[in-house]
């Protein structure tokens, strides 16, 4: 029921010379109206004393959902709500923030939001119940070859492909990728990228050092030394493996980068922390959250059309050069791309 | 100098009540305008008989540049130019489009233009002079590991993937990738999803079929047999390996698929003129084609910042199953994934 004097969209709409739906897109947040024109219905809804109508249920909401335990990626998860919610207030817009594996909310929240965004390794089952609700889905998570599903990552392939590269080009021809504990997605993708580089080299051996993160890494590379293999570099799948083994080699007596350089992978705090401070990869986790939101807002407003194909779009890492790498020294290892090796060109898996 | 009574930009602003701004960006199909604003700003410049000032150089020009001699490619590349054109259209604006590898041309075109989308493999030099243009640049060729640039792509590695978890499924146990002539990009990266997925079934042997194109495909298949291999499947890496296979096969009396299934890569137009039509992975160029637009308007509007991130945008493939798979039938390699293979397990590259 209106009551008279009451500034509705309407009279801001009249107010400013565009429709209601223009308006209303634009106080709620949504693309499709120019940054001019949005200032402009603001300030106009500010000086007439607009005020929203009071709360309901607004089916024009985003959600952005976590997985509610996965430690390993808290700091990058945090990275990514950043970037979501700094893209969300550029954009005047609000979000529904929340933390939850659990199947039956995911999909309420399909049914009730606009669109959703997905961060985290959530079960199968909850993604597919989230989606046969029709409401757009953007995951910052896995995906399956060829999955019918908008996904927004980083670029672990070629971050594995890069880093190897950086460490040949520095001279080293015996490599140790460090794995960690089996079974992390990205951590295989970025060994998958790293295996490429070095067969392309026949002189360059990668080794694969794969172990219960709770034993450490001392024994797994006491064993990898009796087979005969002398590493002189390790790209370590995350910056807390490189923690591990950057801390156990200078325990040995190892002297970083003199004798042996280490890569991380992620840019996380430690990174900056530990001594020397890390040679590692960033990943650019609070774009990968603005770039999720404005895909997300896309398929709001242009709905995907039945075969029409899904996306993936990954935003680029970044080696960041610290001091934990440097020229391979190893006289058995010259700079010299040239000259062959006498080690048996094995990987470890 | 104004004439009377002209109808400028300023004319139709005002009538239609949002900046001169919002209406130069909306006629010169800019994006930031919503589509109901746009259509009532064109309605208006109509009505009121607005011309375009007469033409001079136009910086706000998008150019949309192939190389000019890549055959392969050639149906990709109509793909990706249709999409281009079909995403223009609906946003009222004028491409350039044109064909060279010249150094000198794609400079100045970066010079003049307020974007350019490069499709092909242009070499690296004129895309370096091109780049320290500053003007953004959308590529549609290949980017080295984590290179600093924008880049839409189909979906290659994850095709790799799923066409092998496809065969087998369907129970086929010994598979052959048909890589034909070395070199291409696009191939190897199919060929590493390929791996990665047999990698992970230990009775599932990936055979690399590699060999000169103009002098078939049957050599190298005989040698493959005499080293034991009796390959129940063929990935092919590109549609046109496809139809040497299967016409090759269908010579030597292999009945497609009751006893070899076929696969090719591209969809294009051969597929399904070939018996049996052949099941094969499309690659949505033309979703290619507008995204890549997208996200040129998008740097050009918001131009990248220092230290931003570049971004890859992949359009997903589709595996299109026709008439050249089916179930493995041969008895030495039931569909039974427990069953141990006698064959030893290797790849010949």
């Amino acid at each position: 029921m209106k009551s008279r004097g009451r500034v509705t969209l309407q009279t801001i709409a009249r107010e400013v010379g565009l429709s209601k739906y223009a308006v209303s897109r634009s106080l709620s947040g949504k693309s499709g109206v120019s940054e001019e024109t949005r200032e402009r219905i603001r300030e106009t809804a500010l000086r007439l004393g607009y005020s929203k109508p009071a709360s309901q249920t607004t089916p024009g909401d985003i959600a952005v959902v976590f997985h509610d335990i996965d430690p390993v990626n808290s700091e990058l998860h945090m990275q990514i709500q950043n970037g979501v919610q700094a893209e969300a207030h550029r954009l005047g817009m609000a979000l529904r923030m929340l933390w939850t594996h659990s199947q039956g909310q995911l999909e309420e929240l399909a049914r009730t939001c606009a669109g959703l965004l997905l961060v985290g390794p959530h079960d199968r089952e909850a993604i597919r119940a989230a989606t046969t609700t029709g409401t757009p889905i953007i995951r910052f998570g896995w995906v399956d070859p060829l999955e019918d599903a908008d996904q927004v990552s980083g670029t672990d392939h070629e971050s594995g492909q890069a880093v190897i590269q950086y460490l040949v080009d520095l001279g080293h021809r015996s490599i140790a990728y460090v794995h960690g504990t089996p079974g992390y997605r990205g951590r295989r993708e970025r060994f998958y990228g790293a295996r490429e580089i070095a067969e392309r080299h026949p002189d360059v051996t990668l080794h694969v050092l794969q172990f219960e993160e709770e034993n450490g890494f001392a024994e797994t590379y006491r064993a990898l030394k009796e087979e005969g293999a002398r590493p002189t570099a390790f790209f370590c799948a995350h910056d807390g493996l490189a923690l591990t083994v950057v801390s156990e080699l200078l325990g040995q007596g190892y002297r970083i980068p003199d004798d042996v350089s280490v890569v991380g992978f992620g840019d996380f705090s430690p990174a900056k922390q530990i001594s020397p401070a890390l040679t590692t990869v960033r990943m650019e986790g609070q774009e990968c959250g603005a770039v999720g939101l404005r895909l997300l807002l896309e398929r709001i407003e242009n709905p995907r059309q039945p075969g029409t194909p899904a996306r993936r779009v990954q935003v680029a890492s970044r080696i960041i050069e610290r001091r934990s790498t440097g020229p391979c020294k190893d006289p058995a290892h010259p700079n010299d791309r040239a000259a062959p090796r006498q080690e048996p060109r094995i990987v470890s898996v």
